[in-house]
């Protein structure tokens, strides 16, 4: 099954830059999909174009809509994103439950951001299916609008396979005979120098220093970097 | 055992505002320890405190350094954050990978972030024992820093929520004074044999030579150990 992306729509929006801020918080997480009800300073804005810094394809897409109504009317799922609980009879999720749901779910999905300054009416929280909330620093809970976006995308596109990978291809550890010959040629130069005395400690001693050295886990190239200090530990002076 | 928050550290910042909005990103999931390596504009920076929003407390006690290795003196686990993957031996994990990992371990944890434009230097990554990347759109990668540091907050301040015991009999990986100590101690031993000859290798060779002492995470017992070695090499054969 192909899971459908979520829509984001912004809810009589304030300033063209935080509109800009949203595309480009969404587009990095692979979110394309940007309505808007009503913006405050209508539509285009040329203040969304600069903070937007390179998602213009998601502000050029943008559709905008009269009422939260009509910007929903195609979604089977819509949620409301609110930073404090309200007194309330919906289901609370957090951006990650929202995003599993999402992932999981048949049907068009949106998240609802009010307004910069108060956030959505009563009467928008009303058109949705469940609150989503960010839980956040009870003494200090201040998230901009383009932060909020920024979390749900996040939290989505970790539901995604289509995000980069993490892993690169690290180089396995050195073969046991590589680090057994860097341990042998340590314990040559040291062995002279009385390290492993008094007898009654040197086998305690060769075990800590392969202990040590073992933990690593150091690749073949790595071994080799070792071998070439070890080397040089070995000469003398350079005049 | 009570998990340590961990440290944000802001590498040679430029603009005070963004700093101020790290603060802001910060505080929301209840991180408070801000520390800055060479902010451009010095510090304090009139520009900060109104883009804090109200975080002034992060601000007012964020401490500066000349150095990196002076910032992560105390930190026993350092994250280098980065956008884009590098050519690197170090474990690649991401924010949420990271905040299990400080949850879990004990030392002090850091995250580096690097300035605005350029991110972190191969200087500073070299300090780290793990790359903290974020998934991000493979053609639109455009975090900016407070959006970087608010994902890894968050990520941490989910774990916050979670009960599950800790597990770590392991003593903590040395705190990085401690390895920087070991390294500082090889480099003088291996400086007039002629190791970092010629000069135009020399702060690579030193890089490499940071990266394989700085993968095995050796605690302070070990590194202990390594200095021993070190002063034994360093004398005359016995007769």
């Amino acid at each position: 099954m192909t899971s459908e992306t979520p829509i984001i729509v912004l809810v009589r929006p304030q300033l063209g830059e935080n509109i800009g801020k949203c595309a480009r918080a969404m587009l990095n997480f692979g979110l394309t999909e940007l309505r808007m009800v009503a913006p405050r300073d209508g539509w285009p804005n040329p203040s969304a174009g600069p903070a937007a810094a390179g998602a213009d394809s998601v502000l050029d897409q943008a559709k905008i809509y009269d009422t939260t109504a009509e910007a929903v009317a195609d979604c089977s799922h819509v949620y409301a994103t609110t930073v404090r609980l309200r007194e309330d009879t919906k289901r609370v999720v957090t951006p990650e439950e929202a995003a599993t749901e999402v992932f999981n779910q048949a049907g068009r999905s949106a998240f609802l951001f009010g307004r910069e300054a108060s956030g959505l009416d009563v009467q928008d929280v009303a058109m949705a299916n469940a609150i989503l909330t960010v839980p956040i620093n009870p003494e200090f809970g201040s998230l901009n609008l383009a932060q909020a976006v920024i979390l749900c995308a996040y939290e989505w596109s970790k539901t995604q396979s289509l995000s980069q990978p993490t892993l690169t291809e690290q180089l396995p550890p050195a073969p046991q005979q590589d680090l057994d010959g860097l341990i042998g040629h340590l314990e040559a130069m040291l062995e002279p120098k009385g390290y492993f005395l008094p007898d009654s400690r040197a086998d305690a001693t060769r075990r800590t220093l392969r202990n040590v050295l073992t933990k690593p886990g150091w690749n073949h190239l790595e071994v080799r970097t070792l071998r070439g200090v070890l080397s040089t530990l070995a000469k003398r002076d350079r005049k």
